[in-house]
């Protein structure tokens, strides 16, 4: 299994925003449907075996942790609007401490980065760290930001952990998954 | 200068296909739209010297011929629904054979695959190509379908060029662009 964590620093928590405002009201929404999409899809088919956890620390009620499981979601497409709607959908149900099925695929549950730490081993990809193409092995489990850093207190909770990169310049979360994924592909095919 | 050009076979060419329905009414629009982005956008910058063209086939009035200079643009921000609305204003100007700026870095012409190609030498990204990390040297000018294949019309155009694969697997036409231009990167900034 493959996971990629988001944090969405502005990112609503509640179910009432428009699909119509995704940059804006709805708190950069727009990056975290496109990391869904890069993570999860190929052409015509799904990556059953990638999960992508949304951290959302937006208002009115932070922090929620949506998971998008690869194997097992429907009714979702590659456009952002339609993951937009999943999403919203998942925060309009009641939350609790355990994940919930919000729909086929789509599980949503209160808390944050500190406890999905908890439970995963995330790497951090990071313009710092170092090249995955030169790393022996790579991360089952990366995180990566949204628009904004990480907050000093998102950074003590990652201290120590590994951190790579991608490549020579800043690029947006979802273009990261999407290259850290073709160096995955490349090994598992046999292609390096 | 890097060029990607990208084939709607289903892309609407009139301007008042609806914002809300992009994968739908306006012909996968939205994969047009994402291509815009990955060409385009570096995090917090814009990739200047990257030019995308638009190939819209759809209905009502085919062929048209974007183009959205990332030297140029104004008005773009990273999410589908923004470079959808840039797309519909230039669709809604008159149309004539040469390109005319409908925003700030956005051009838009009559005509397709065929007057293009007379423009620029474009090579096609196809999965059956040469690994892009083995090609000696990378293409300037790179064609990609969307969702459909290109058909046989298109292909007899194609007829000879050089084609390359950036991995094992089919992907979509943007994470195919991203990938490209994460080899390009390297190689400019010697990162390779």
């Amino acid at each position: 299994m493959k996971r990629f964590a988001v944090v969405g620093h502005l990112a609503a928590t509640g179910g009432t925003f428009s699909l119509n405002d995704l940059p804006g009201s709805a708190g950069r929404m727009d990056i975290l449907c496109r990391c869904v999409n890069s993570s999860l899809f190929l052409s015509h088919d799904l990556r059953r075996d990638v999960e992508c956890y949304l951290i959302l620390r937006g208002e009115p009620d932070p922090d929620k942790t949506l998971l998008f499981s690869g194997g097992a979601v429907r009714y979702l497409s590659p456009d952002e609007r339609s993951s937009a709607a999943l999403i919203r959908k998942a925060l309009s149900i009641p939350c609790g401490d355990e994940f919930r099925e919000s729909t086929p695929g789509v599980y949503v549950r209160r808390g944050g980065l500190s406890r999905l730490l908890a439970d995963i081993p995330f790497s951090v990809l990071d313009e710092a760290g170092e090249d995955i193409r030169d790393a022996p092995v790579l991360p089952d489990a990366c995180l990566l930001s949204d628009h904004l850093n990480l907050t000093p207190e998102e950074e003590e909770m990652l201290e120590g952990r590994d951190r790579y990169s991608v490549g020579p310049f800043s690029l947006h979360a979802d273009h990261t998954i999407t290259i850290l994924l073709n160096e995955i592909d490349r090994r598992e095919s046999g292609w390096i």
